[in-house]
Formats: C-alpha cells, structure tokens, sequence
C-alpha cells in the first residue's frame, strides 16, 4: 500500500483527490492547503491547514501554481518520500531535495467538472529509479496512460498543448463571437468541433487539413476577409491562412 | 412520399446518399455524375453519368464543387422542381432559376468515414415557402438540427467554421510536428484535445480559456518562444498569445 499527501487544492488537486480516493491500492493520507475553507471539498480524507504538520507519506504531490511550488516544497524539508510537482511547464529540478519527480497528468481541469482519470496520460520523471518506479505505480492505479518523459520533452509536451488546448479554444471564441454577431447559435458549430477533434484519432491532422488555405482558393479567403469585421481577425485569418498554404505549397 | 435527385459523386454527395436511402419518407430517385466509376459506390439507387437523362424530381440537390454548381445547374434548365447547393460559402442565387434553394449540412465530411447525420445541423433556405417547407420536410428526415438561415447569415457560418475546423486542424498540427521533433506520440494530446472540444459544450470558449496568454504570464510566454523552432510557428504563437490577451486586458 502506497501512501500520498496532496499539497494544494486548485483543480489539479482537486481531480487527483477524486481518482485518489477511489483507488484500492492507496492511501491518501492527507490534503494540505492554506485555507480552512478550500479544504472543506476534500471530505473523504484528513485534511490540514498548517504546512508544518504534514504527515509522513511515500509520495508527496505538490499541486499548486508554477510560483508556488518551489516554496511550498520548503515545507517537506524534513521528509523522506518523494517530493513531485505536477507542472508542465517547470523542470523538474525546481525542487530542491534529492529525491524529487513530476507526476504531470496532461489535460485541461476545469472546476467542478468531472474527468474520467484513466485516459488521461501521466507524464512522470523521478532522480532516482525507485522513485520512478513508486510514481509509475501511483499512476497507473488511476491512468492507463503513464509515460515516463523527460523535462526537455515535458516542456515542448506542455508546447504542444497550449496549441491544441489554448489556442484551439481562442479560435472556438472567434467562431463564436462571428456566429453571435448574426444572431446565430454558437452551438450550431458544436457537431463540427467534435468532429474535427475525432478525425485525428484516425487520421494526421496533416491529412485532415481541408478549407480554402488548404487548396491555396485564394478567391474564398478574399471573401472571408472581407466579411471579417475586425482588425485583429484578419491578421489571425491571414496568418492561418499563411501557415496552412505553405505546409501544402509543394504539393498544389 | 418526397422525391429528390442527387448530382454530384462527392464526399458531401456519399454522406447524403448514405443518410438518405435509410429514410423511408423519401424516394432516392437518382445520383448523377460525370465518370461511371465514381457512381459504382450508390450501388443501391439508380445512377446515370449522362446529365441530359435526369429524371423527374421534387429536389434536385446539386453536391459538387463551388465553382461547378452553377454549370451542373444548367443541366436542370427543364425541370420543374427545386433545384438546392449544399455549399456553405456560396449565395443561393448563383442558382439560375426561380425554384431554387439551398441545403448545406454544417460538418466536415471525409472519405470513407461514416457519420451520425442525426446531429448535423442542415441550413436551409429557399426563394419560395413552399419549397422551404419541402427542403424542411427533407432535413427532418435525415436531422434532428434543421435551421433557416440567410445567404449572408451562410456565409457568416462557414467563415465561423473555418476557425473552428481549418484553423483548429492547424493548431493539431503543429502541436503534433511538436510532438514529433521530440520523439512523442502524438496521440499523447488527444485526451487534451477531445476535452478542449468537450468543454464548450457547457461553458462559453470566452469562459473555458486557460493558459499563459489568458494569465498575462509573459514568462512563460517568452519561455515557449524559445522553444519554438520555426519562424512561422513563432508567429502564430505570438499573434494568438496577443489575440487572447486582448480579450481578457480589461479583466487582469
């Protein structure tokens, strides 16, 4: 039986917390947070306010903002277990103990909304083999998904993601704000997002890529341009635009 | 018992066919196309490749190529029923006739992968009521979503579609030519993305967007930049940082 302290209580927290508590093969000894009040959400398990009265654990999750982790890792000073973030974007070497890792489950957490863990990927990293082999075995109780990836590989992951995650959601904004303008329901697009997210389950996106950049129609995005009412969508529709012809210019 | 001919053998023409053969309030009269060998795949109605020997219909549903619509439409110079483009991006009135409209399903549709056409919103629109309840009746049968919509309102959509298929594909590839560069899956982004797409369906894209850009967090920023190998990809990255930083100034 594993045991692990969850330090923070944001989303992350919050999400690992669900998968945690569900998992025969763990022990989630405790949560500890700053404030009474955002430790009332983790019902199920001994929460405590005081980052000096942490309990002993073989695993300590440090699931708080990039900032934050490294001041809230001076907390476990004393402690034996593994100490690991769950950022993305910060190495692994911020924490500043020996036995350190990253225990980064990739995807976007939303409050109060409900994830399925098990397809979720973990991307681990650990200072020693053991401790690897400990983070592994915490993920794969709540992931099918657990890859062991290095903090170079981890940050251009985290890269990646904000193009499919931030990006992709900003141009669902665009979409909306052209439908709302017309007096048109944004949720008439909804089939096509979905559909457009599936189709790279089967297919590279590369091979998916359709519209009129893609078959260089320079006629159609005239028009679209024309039809764009702001400044700051026309340089966005003009750059995609751009991007997409020149990755397909060769073969037009 | 509604009829209605299809002229044209691409993939909008195959999703339609597959949809409306299973519809039995319809009779599937025709599909019309120029080579023999692209109708051998409506195996299960009567197909012709002589556009001078198109039998009588109450819709004739013209599923080809923007810039051939109105060429195929001269073919229909005789007849007496509706005559309907299932394009997005072009007016209703490219259509030479009185009795004409337009039925454009809202989806991205590719080669050889089935659809649930029950979800796809079908925009419809028509210069008569009468065939606008025709063209109504017909979207029912194969719909859930059939909606009215104007030309200019059309237009609008499909621009709004551009961003939320073309441009989104784009963000999917460049998040996997990421992926790839470091030695990994791809399909590592794909929970990420499926959740990006899901979100929307209970929260606006303006109230789901997270992120470095949404944060004003310019380290991070300036962080990914170096990352980032290309020039173009530095581009996009800067311009859609800004776009969502824009949208959310006033409230940092």
């Amino acid at each position: 039986m594993i045991s692990a302290v969850v330090l923070g209580t944001g989303n992350v927290a919050k999400q690992l917390y669900t998968a945690l508590i569900k998992s025969p093969g763990l022990e989630l000894a405790q949560v500890v947070g700053r404030s009474q009040e955002s430790l009332t959400y983790f019902s199920e398990v001994t929460t405590s306010n005081d980052f000096r009265n942490i309990v002993n654990a073989d695993i300590y999750i440090i699931a708080v903002n990039d900032d934050a982790i490294t001041s809230v890792s001076h907390s476990l000073v004393s402690k034996k277990g593994i100490v690991a973030h769950t950022s993305g974007a910060m190495e692994m070497d911020i924490i500043p103990f020996d036995n350190r890792g990253v225990f980064y489950p990739l995807q976007t957490f939303t409050a109060n909304k409900a994830l399925d863990f098990t397809t979720i990927p973990i991307c681990i990293e650990a200072n020693h083999l053991d401790s690897l082999n400990l983070l592994r075995t915490l993920g794969d109780l709540i992931s099918e998904n657990v890859y062991e990836i290095s903090s170079g590989q981890r940050q251009k992951l985290h890269l990646a993601a904000v193009f499919s995650n931030n990006f992709v959601n900003h141009m669902y904004h665009v979409a909306e704000s052209i439908c709302l303008q017309e007096g048109l329901p944004f949720a008439l697009l909804q089939p096509l997002i979905r559909e457009t997210a599936e189709k790279i389950n089967t297919m590279s996106p590369k091979e998916a890529q359709t519209g009129p950049a893609r078959r260089n129609d320079t006629k159609s995005m005239e028009k679209h341009l024309e039809l764009l009412k702001h400044s700051s969508q026309r340089e966005l529709y003009e750059l995609l635009s751009e991007a997409i012809t020149q990755v397909y210019e060769k073969e037009l």
